[in-house]
């Protein structure tokens, strides 16, 4: 086990823990990223994945938003996609396309392209951004380790880019769903081994992206999404569990009971509703990312209003989604700022 | 007005009207659509807008399904971006990436583009492609005309094409409202008088679709997108009308008690849930478009469950969006055919 300094910013921990605490904490998803003109002269010099697997280029990175706008915690600058080396499948970055898989699995027909690694193995460059990432933190702030959701992976295995319908995804599962349970459950071990690794190598927090949740409908979320992220939650990891299931608020309450410490709010459901889905755990949102584009004056506005809605407990502040590239950093500076600067009308 | 043959198939009419019909009518978004051969072959005859803007083609193009799968109910095939014309602005088609608007209104600056021409002449060529198609269709099925919502208008006006985010509108909304709120009081304004001259013209449901209803929170709909939905769905066309705010369900419970029949409901609400939210109006959906990429038999098992989770009264068998490109025929049949061949278990 690495020996870390001492955490001094515990804002993020103990509001996982459901501990009051002087104000709410707060950071960015994707706030390691291309609104920071710092990023972007590194993404000159790098490829993605050059930066993604240089431990020592992510670790600058990750830590450029705790430097520059000042937020409550780091998460690993990385992709969700990296996982599929633990398959041997092949990620390649297309620009002005994204990720995207040579040899995708579109059916049963297509499994015998999986040759499992091990996690422990196949990742160990994220594990050497994790631990200097937070030797290099400093105990500033904590260290959030991150994966990708089980059915979201399997998307993207099955798609090979992105999509608007998932719909290849969807014609897998719905018509094989046998087959796709045990890919789904290939993914499920890979991530509960990655989560295991991420957090000796110094994730201090975790957080589950499950991005295409809603592609599914709640009934067949359940069916083929649900039991695989039950699997890894549940796992005892040592640090808290933050999910965010997007757009599919309406699966939380039967996570309340699991092994969750955290639930991502995106801004098309309102604090309110979300109070009532996560029951008494807590919840992280959900401005909306495109606010971002206006002003300072009316971000710190509507920031204090969301928190009043949210309650200063059990609430971590973030967007309903990640950061948008042409968000000035003034911006996103602004919005840290305005929960920084909180003061509770009490 | 037109004199136009009786109506034989009333089971959309009677369900949006709160009747007792022996089962519940059927019929599928984009309908008249890439997954039809018959469709194909005329897309490689004529172009998009040769297709939407020649009555004949339109015509025949709408009947298909008609005449093929045998649907409830015809739609006309048109685009929701055609009204951007009674505005002055030019839709062109970008083959792979859709609909494209050369000059899209960014800001306020650009508001000087808008050249407002009514409605009732500059889209004569859907006026008359509904008046032959109800002719063609000689009562067998009733025929619904649409417009889109005008916050999705307004989406694709400011963006000038499809988007993941809708980052440009939502900029020009959040920071300058009175100007957005400007645009979207024209395109209303249009939309009442497209409607007006639809139903003159032989249309028997109105549907609107508010597709990106979704991008706005709950709160920005309410502020952005309610108050000139209202006045279009308040309005007295003399024809049922049909709200489809994708994704957007919760924001249901408000139009209860505005002129609106039916809500259209997208698979990410469970049946008991849009119940709940539509009161005591009709509701219709929500087949998930790509389970119709499964196989005739699940397809039918499925569609029965389905219906007997909604009940067989003021229910329309739909998708829950449009149908896919890659489905094959026998399948889409093989779903129309569930609902036809249902048989109540009492």
């Amino acid at each position: 086990m690495n020996k870390f300094p001492v955490l001094h910013n515990t804002l993020l921990l103990d509001t996982l823990e459901s501990k009051k605490t002087p104000r709410p904490p707060v950071w960015m998803m994707r706030q390691a990223g291309r609104y920071l003109p710092e990023y972007m002269e590194l993404s000159k010099k790098y490829s993605f994945f050059e930066r993604v697997k240089t431990p020592e280029l992510a670790c600058e990175i990750t830590l450029q938003p705790i430097d520059i706008i000042g937020t409550d915690a780091a998460i690993l600058f990385s992709d969700i996609l990296v996982i599929l080396e633990c398959l041997g499948i092949e990620v390649q970055l297309k620009p002005g396309l994204g990720p995207y898989i040579p040899f995708p699995i579109r059916s049963s027909k297509d499994m015998n392209k999986i040759k499992i690694h091990p996690a422990k193995e196949s990742l160990d460059y994220v594990y050497k951004a994790l631990s200097l990432t937070r030797q290099e933190l400093n105990g500033r702030v904590p260290l959030i380790g991150f994966a990708g959701g089980p059915w979201t992976l399997f998307c993207y295995l099955v798609e090979g880019q992105g999509s608007k319908t998932f719909s290849l995804a969807k014609q897998f599962i719905f018509s094989d769903p046998k087959s796709a349970h045990h890919v789904l459950q290939i993914l499920t071990n890979q991530t509960i081994e990655y989560f295991h690794e991420q957090v000796k190598a110094g994730a201090q927090v975790l957080q589950i992206f499950e991005s295409w949740a809603a592609a599914l409908g709640p009934d067949d979320f359940m069916t083929h999404a649900y039991p695989f992220l039950k699997q890894i939650v549940n796992e005892d990891y040592g640090v808290p569990m933050i999910l965010f299931a997007k757009d599919a608020e309406w699966c939380y309450p039967d996570f309340q009971d699991e092994g969750v410490k955290g639930f991502g709010i995106s801004w098309g459901c309102t604090p309110e509703n979300a109070r009532f889905l996560a029951g008494n755990k807590t919840v992280q949102g959900n401005y909306d990312p495109s606010k971002l584009m206006s002003t300072p004056d009316i971000i710190t506005k509507e920031v204090t209003e969301m928190i009043e809605r949210f309650g200063t407990h059990r609430f971590i502040a973030n967007l309903g989604h990640g950061i948008l590239p042409n968000v000035p950093v003034d911006n996103a500076r602004a919005f840290v700022e305005a929960i920084k600067n909180y003061q509770s009308p009490s």
